[in-house]
């Protein structure tokens, strides 16, 4: 026997997650300099690290072997002042991935089934898998979320649904009336994960009062992370705000440590830098800006996004890429969430978004 | 309905892990400076961390806002170079934490059983029973593990057992011959978690080849951490050496970017600081010897030790725990290990042992 067999089978049939191809992995793969590899494939900022979290990280250095504040303090107290919300209403997460899956391990069952959509994003039914519960995959429409659908799919089994809005990989948003009426309509014994990875890039307008929304319906789970606007992907810290009996759990399950003592630090400095905030949006805009005129220019259809990538549509996705990787240039194939026609690339800086045009006029053009 | 109601029975019974008090946190409470407390709570290396850790931390810091390589190529390949095992054999974690809770989460139904010494590490129920696992609790000998005992209390329901050597918190240890006979005797399906976080702190002539041992047992799961010995506890880095098809299903589980970049540069550096690790060691020898002497010498039992910390038997222990607190010194309370009436101390540097020595004398004269 082979000690594979020892794992349930929803344990063995386990897609590994397919992530953004490092710089160093391309380097090594292609023979390129990695100075003239351009990353646009993981959504990260471009603007680096604020120097904020920078001299927060600095500061935090001298401690490091001592283990983290496994209560998260000073974090838990900056978000609290910042959202307006009790320090018991708090998860840390390694990065919002832990947050998503602590979240299916603390109310999951193999017995239990989890809505999500069409297009979504990736960990949604890998963490519904992990867990052995039943993914409902509700079709989407217009690449988005069906939020009429997604609540008719809704079964006596479901406990959990994910809702991404923004939506990765796709870029579409929900609009804050739509996600009123879905919790209005939602049962309240079936909690919602409000995934808002993207949300600070949406405009003001735009942005649903997920805070207030989280007041009012107290199964509903907001979901963040400090990965995307705010910068620090590589250190991994998220959060959830919940209703206070949501949290508690969430937080016996948590791993006492989760969250480093580096991540901790930069995140209350990060959360803190309002001018780095503002210089992200407007670097997305403005790269976004570029890159849609760009498509519009070649005639590549692409879906207007509200995140900081966007997803067109290019015929051969996986040829495209590989075309795109030989030059140097890693964005993200689709075919893994059954767009094997489309790509994402993330919005990068000036440079890089021009590097990334060439390539792809280059394509066009063979 | 209460929505903590939605969770199963096995998550709302959780008891939270206690973790040693933060130095901030006994400020706080106690209003006292931090610079006059003393924490020897959570077996941390009282070095501080290594110079080279500290330099690759700095060089890896200006890519934090992308992710970590999810693969972990350069840790990977120095763990590799170090321990003559392949890629695949290695599962790397968020700490050790992280590394027993994905042998749980990969190979554990609410069906299955697990086997795990009394007095042995508060994380074995904890992911046992997050999984609804059904937990086999053994009877320590003089503390330690009775691996006779624990042979016998596996079930055909038994997927995993844990085995903790060194032990924390009583810092038993298990003598190689007996591990190796233990390994002959346990069915080959059943998975054996070697929990070898103390390690480094044995004597070459104490300490089990676990590799060799790996190599010829494809059930054993070795798992090791860097937050004891290489001092990088904050950052959480941990691992796991196994057969390639075990390794294979907990990277599966796994988080993609469960180690952050400054863990990874970090930890390859540390690996390399054997000037460190050899200062590391001789510190512990003279402060486990500095600390045993004043037991003697005070007529205190305490639990001989082979880690870098040492469980002492004094009566009253949530009493002296309260005085020492008050008095700026962190140990360990043991209630929770069903050990009411003996602390842990970690070994410190000779200043703070010497602190813990005068605050127990002052105890002792009360």
């Amino acid at each position: 026997m082979s000690l594979s067999q020892l794992a349930p089978a929803y344990i063995r049939t386990i897609a590994p997650y397919q992530p953004g191809k490092p710089i160093a992995e391309l380097a090594r793969e292609m023979q390129l300099n990695e100075a003239d590899i351009v990353k646009l494939a993981s959504n990260e900022n471009p603007l680096g690290i604020s120097p904020k979290a920078r001299a927060a990280m600095l500061q935090a250095m001298d401690e490091l072997a001592r283990y983290p504040d496994g209560n998260g303090f000073a974090l838990k107290s900056a978000l609290a002042k910042k959202f307006g919300v009790g320090l018991g209403q708090i998860v840390l997460g390694n990065g919002s991935n832990d947050i998503l899956e602590l979240a299916a391990r603390t109310f999951l069952t193999p017995a239990d089934s989890v809505v999500y959509s069409q297009y979504s994003f990736a960990v949604y039914p890998l963490a519904t898998q992990a867990v052995g519960a039943r993914g409902i995959e509700v079709r989407a429409v217009d690449f988005g979320h069906d939020l009429d659908a997604m609540l008719a799919a809704i079964e006596p089994s479901t406990k959990l649904v994910f809702i991404a809005n923004p939506n990765n990989p796709t870029g579409t948003m929900c609009r804050p009336g739509d996600l009123v009426e879905f919790m209005e309509k939602c049962p309240a014994t079936v909690l919602v994960v409000l995934d808002e990875a993207y949300t600070e890039y949406l405009p003001a307008e735009k942005r649903s009062d997920s805070l207030a929304l989280q007041r009012q319906f107290p199964n509903l789970i907001i979901s963040r992370t400090l990965s995307k606007a705010y910068g620090l992907a590589g250190l991994r810290i998220g959060f959830a705000i919940a209703a206070p009996e949501v949290a508690d759990l969430m937080n016996r399950v948590r791993q006492p440590f989760n969250v480093n003592s580096l991540a901790q630090a930069a995140a209350v400095a990060a959360l803190d830098d309002l001018d780095y905030l503002r210089e992200t949006v407007r670097v997305n805009r403005a790269g976004m800006e570029q890159i849609t005129s760009a498509f519009v220019r070649l005639g590549i259809p692409f879906i207007p996004s509200y995140g900081n990538f966007i997803t067109f549509h290019v015929g051969d996705g996986p040829a495209l890429n590989q075309f795109m990787l030989q030059r140097g240039v890693i964005i993200r194939p689709l075919a893994s969430y059954g767009m094997r026609d489309s790509l994402r690339v993330s919005i990068g800086l000036t440079g890089e978004n021009d590097r990334f045009i060439a390539v792809l006029e280059e394509a066009l053009d063979g």
